[in-house]
């Protein structure tokens, strides 16, 4: 194995020595897996050929990025080959006026934006891993972020893939258009597949010009319900915001202990942005929310216009994650997604769980799309608490998947949820799943042991 | 077979009379094949029934929406079973603060888009036959429209669906949330498939906010490459149209010689519209368009606010597919897509193809996606000019592909293009698509004869 892998990428591109993997047996997740091998491979070709190489031998391949998946993605269960793909970085074309930009996919997200930037043009998505994570991981797994309910997630701006196939072949699928409907949309089969079907070596994207203005506003709730309706007031208002965020009072806590950040006691804060071409859009907008935030009896409300100020607002929202994962040794980060108008069921429910189990579960993240963020904090090394955080786990999923919502917003499957997919999928859905990628990967030598598809 | 299909789905909701097929022999296309019989099931579960019933027997069925396609996609050239799922036509919830609507398959697009436009909603997609073409048939072809350049297509809305397999068996798959990304994206396998994989009963869609205000501008160029000049600068200027429309000059002279719409003779003519939530939003994009559309030397601009001035900007716009197909006893409309840039050599391809064969080729269409409608006129009992009429698509299909742009935009794939498909399609990607169609349907019965699949 090591020679053949040494012929197909070189000496200087390949490993297997014990520190350099120690690395690539972990993502941002809690799960830990060492694999065999590693590779840096230059081109599409030698994809194809480590590929080829793996099929024949059934052995294990698990594609690779910036590594940033919460859900254990990318970690090599079964050991095998990573196939890193950060050295194929090149940006292989922006054309503006074809509204598209063709990459290899270990381009990092914000150097593509800061090249599209220059033309006043963005790829939207905008996960928080976006100064690091790769295209191609957002591609494998229909990415999100922050933006998501005004601009949609990854799988709405790929126009166009190559696709190294389970077999080693190399297939383009997609166009360089903005509409295509001939034959199966093959390259939607391969976005969020997790790497379960194929390694992703190259994205088509479509591009949007940036929007040229933005405001933000904060707004303190003493009544979660009272939040609730605000979110679920603006979603009907006939205005969609760019933004509306909401962290629970468990978060804003947990900030308020651990930073200089000057937050009222409160149970929920909700921070929203409008933007658009003109100030007159932005604020006519941002009329519209303040007015539903307003009646809806905040604590307090602040706004912000210019870039300075609209930072200062981001900062409690932007701190979360971090001050919460500093504050507890171990934590799990969850990404439940329910219909918007369940928010309140969700997080109040989710409270409920955490005093079940006596663990702390700090809630944030996409009001405006219902895609939510329960941070688990525990001690790894505490089995009871250990424990009782993966009871906290399955109950979120159940409560979640109860209130007609899902496992995974934006994180994906991995590890970390497949032993649930049941509890959302039916087995009629399940065994299709399973059925394509048998179909595709007989040998299931694609990052395998993932979303109980073997 | 006729007594198990009334037993299914009742004597009244059955047909094998001749006068009751014909219309079933026929889409908008030149396609033409008698079926054996037509049901019109009235629930998912005699869906569900009729298809297992076939799949045992191996008939074909073919499900069918209002049979508007362009391209013979609900033709059934291998005669079996019209599934016609008009009667499933019930809206089933709207869900504005979750901004979903679910209904099912038979729904009219207009229908449910009147029912939203009372909450001030809107599903986006806007094909031409919106007044009659179902919400299933929109997502069997992932319908496009006039709006594709800034608001997508039919794929970006669809959150979940219910479909029939070819088993017979029922399977949910999607979510009801902005963002789901647990296991594979089934429904878009399904989403623009034609009916070869399956019969989707049931969708449930997200919606938008319809933009309150709009303004249109229509600008007429004596050189092509002035129009084409205008729609790149728009397009790389840093707004987003919400339409971007071109006529060519056969299509201009045809409604200037068969309407009373007063046009200047011109080589092109531009449609443009912006929209938002303010009219400075509105006015403020327009000026930039106009602008550019100012510097590139047109015969005319007229603008237009209010409905009933943007109305008659539209009217050739309109005019088009109806006074082309008046003027002429037959005619194919193809949907050729190609990267925006490349429309003006597109257009000057198309018109050096038409001269070439002595055939008259009229190009309208939506500029901003690249998606143009060759209209190609001839006499379909002239058997000269049907095989010449048949060397021009062809010809046209190579020039499209030639400049980076695909078969098909919106229109599908159906039997009309299917000789076409390895034109666009390498022999990896054409396997992979038989190889799933094989796998989901191995007795072919689903719409079978499309495609080139089988």
């Amino acid at each position: 194995m090591i020679q053949e892998l040494i012929e197909i990428v070189g000496r200087e591109n390949f490993t297997d020595q014990l520190e350099e993997l120690v690395p690539y047996s972990y993502d941002a997740s809690m799960n830990v897996h060492r694999p065999d091998a590693a590779v840096w491979p230059e081109s599409t070709e030698q994809v194809s050929a480590i590929v080829k190489f793996a099929n024949e031998h059934h052995i294990a391949v698990v594609p690779r990025g910036a590594g940033t998946s919460l859900s254990g993605g990318v970690v090599p269960i079964r050991g095998g080959i990573i196939i890193d793909l950060s050295k194929m970085n090149r940006i292989l074309e922006i054309s503006i006026e074809d509204r598209f930009a063709r990459v290899q996919a270990g381009v990092v997200c914000d150097g593509l934006n800061r090249e599209l930037g220059k033309s006043g043009f963005i790829f939207p998505p905008d996960p928080a891993s976006s100064s690091v994570a790769t295209i191609g991981g957002n591609v494998a797994t229909n990415a999100g972020g922050i933006k998501g309910a005004k601009y949609g997630t990854t799988r709405d701006y790929v126009l166009g893939l190559e696709v190294v196939l389970p077999t080693g072949e190399v297939m383009r699928t997609g166009s360089y258009t903005m509409k295509c409907v001939s034959g199966y949309d093959l390259a939607r089969l391969f976005i969020g597949a997790e790497g379960t079907l194929g390694v992703i070596t190259e994205v088509t994207l479509k591009i949007n010009p940036v929007p040229r203005h933005a405001m933000t506003a904060v707004a303190t709730y003493a009544r979660l319900e009272d939040a609730g309706k605000a979110i679920s007031q603006t979603m009907t208002s006939g205005i969609l915001p760019s933004v509306m965020e909401i962290m629970d009072k468990v978060t804003l806590k947990s900030i308020r202990e651990n930073t200089d950040i000057d937050l009222p006691e409160a149970e929920a804060m909700i921070l929203a942005e409008t933007d658009g071409f003109t100030w007159e859009e932005v604020e006519a907008q941002m009329e519209v929310i303040l007015a539903i935030l307003g009646k809806n009896g905040p604590v307090e409300i602040k706004t912000a216009r210019d870039e300075k100020d609209r930072l200062n607002l981001w900062r409690a929202r932007k701190s979360a994650y971090a001050t919460l994962a500093r504050v507890s040794s171990s934590f799990t980060l969850d990404d439940v997604t329910v219909p918007i108008s369940r928010i309140p069921e969700l997080l109040v429910g989710i409270q409920e769980i955490s005093k079940k189990y006596d663990i702390v579960v700090a809630t944030f993240g996409h009001a405006g799309d219902g895609n939510l963020h329960p941070q688990i904090l525990f001690d790894e090394y505490d089995a009871d608490q250990v424990e009782r955080m993966k009871k906290v786990e399955e109950e979120i999923f159940r409560l979640a998947i109860g209130l007609k919502g899902t496992l995974s917003g934006e994180h994906g499957i991995g590890l970390s949820k497949a032993a649930y997919m049941t509890l959302e999928h039916d087995p009629v859905e399940m065994a299709l799943m399973r059925l394509i990628k048998k179909t595709l990967d007989p040998n299931n030598i694609m990052n395998p042991g993932k979303r109980a598809l073997d």
